[in-house]
């Protein structure tokens, strides 16, 4: 992507979270012309300086509008996009984008996040999460099922007939943090494992919690007597520590209803974690297909640009 | 308790866990002389000078033998008690204790824990508990059913004609910790809140743990939800959160077949934690009984000591 064709530029389209910045430079067309990121996430920033930090990204592109989705969008982020509840389109998004001129005199617009009110457990959120379902629907515009979106708090979707109906967050990724690095089981595993999707441990856990129903809260003490009493490695127990964490999200996603018999599921992710999921889908006897979390970014931002009439 | 009748010292009774170590002077009719604690538990100590921080608490006492349950049978403690299995009686642990002389020519028993083996998830252990379930059997000897500890790490444990045939382990304690101190929670909750048990956010929580169904690894993002939609303050969400924990604890019991209709409850623990417990349980339709751990680990090696002869 050298000499990229800045006539061309059009979008600066945005993925602003927690702790990365990432900005693609998006033709006339929808392609993708550069890409940059940085570290200035809205963790680090700490509710300051956005536009100094998105600016010295982007120095070297023309000052074309920028779409930008994700945490930028929160409280702590550059303004505050009000969520929009679910069942929600993507033209329902778009019709919700926050839009403003920067001191720079860019115009800069951010993607709301989506809210569900609930009897059951009061509500949900999910901020950043709907632009890659948004890029989900286009790619697949007949898709019904499932969309499970791993990470530090996992979402998990329901789309039909290109709405958005239903979500759920679990606190997966931040869990098995806790549990790795900060809870007394940090002394039975180790820091890194090769290959935890392949272990025969993370099968094990997965298995225990979705088939047998080990409940989490007791499951995870038997990381330590493993340890204890039959001299189990830190690499297998960090295994069967995340096969606990992520088997047990499959079965709190199955008591609540959500994950049914014969139900698509896509998941939406990183490489290994992607990997982890799809194993453990499989060994709760559902078949699933990844997709790549930064593609499905960049195409929701395109769709909803075009639909707001940015592109 | 001024002035003791040293005259009558027969043993020292100690309770040595991770945090504290808790000694009484115990007479030959079993009756207690004189107590003394200190801050010297296991966790502190870091697995040197047992022997100096108990001969420096107990200096002002007769130099009798001293039976001691707890973590100070632990790989990290003084001397390493290995565990008996379940089912365990009384007579059981008291004939597997371990005995030493010190290097003050002190005579030194201690009690060991209890291990379980289970094929669904491989095992369980208990190490200082098994002293106040021995204590509970002594002072009821008729009891049978579910004696609840919690804590840190909550121990249920079932009970039968005088004997302990089956436990549990849960991360309660931790996970409250855990998620209130050091998860993204912790911008969601106070530090602390008056009468947690009292609130109508602990029983609302409870239910819906014990009696919806909300699985645990979802329901605690409700808790950054309650305060960023309903604006609930840090003292309420405290209590809901203390709630989830509790409730996930009881529903994981149930889950797991422990939690049977009708089977009778003893929870044994401090004050607030204890009314907690009863709340909950009581919310979850169990009626239980609540008393005080400090006096069941008294009982508990007295009754050992007697059963050893070291009274």
């Amino acid at each position: 992507m050298n000499k990229p064709d800045l006539e061309a530029a059009a979008l600066v389209a945005v993925d602003w979270g927690t702790s990365r910045l990432r900005a693609m430079l998006i033709g006339r067309d929808g392609g993708l012309l550069a890409e940059a990121d940085s570290a200035d996430g809205i963790g680090p920033l700490a509710g300051q300086g956005h536009e100094a930090a998105f600016e010295r990204l982007v120095a070297a592109w023309p000052a074309v509008p920028a779409l930008m989705a994700g945490m930028i969008g929160s409280r702590q982020g550059w303004r505050e996009a009000p969520y929009v509840p679910v069942p929600a389109t993507a033209d329902a998004l778009a019709a919700a984008l926050i839009g403003f001129e920067s001191l720079s005199h860019r115009r800069v617009s951010i993607v709301p996040g989506l809210v569900l009110r609930s009897a059951a457990r009061d509500g949900d959120v999910i901020r950043g999460e709907e632009t890659q379902l948004v890029g989900l629907i286009e790619e697949e515009p007949g898709f019904s099922g499932l969309v499970v979106l791993p990470g530090t708090h996992s979402k998990w979707a329901a789309v039909e007939d290109g709405r958005i109906v239903d979500f759920q967050t679990f606190m997966t990724g931040e869990m098995f943090e806790l549990l790795a690095r900060k809870s007394f089981l940090r002394h039975s595993v180790a820091e890194d494992a090769d290959d935890i999707p392949g272990s025969a441990h993370f099968a094990l856990a997965v298995r225990r919690s979705v088939q047998e129903g080990l409940p989490f809260l007791s499951a995870i003490f038997s990381v330590r007597v493993r340890q204890l009493l039959d001299a189990v490695s830190g690499d297998d127990n960090l295994a069967y520590l995340s096969g606990l964490v992520i088997g047990g999200e499959i079965a709190a996603a199955r008591a609540s209803g959500l994950l049914a018999e014969g139900r698509p599921i896509r998941i939406v992710g990183a490489r290994t974690l992607g990997r982890a999921y799809e194993t453990a889908f499989g060994i709760a006897g559902h078949a699933v297909a990844v997709r790549d979390g930064g593609s499905l970014v960049r195409t929701g931002l395109v769709r909803l640009a075009r639909a707001s009439g940015l592109l």
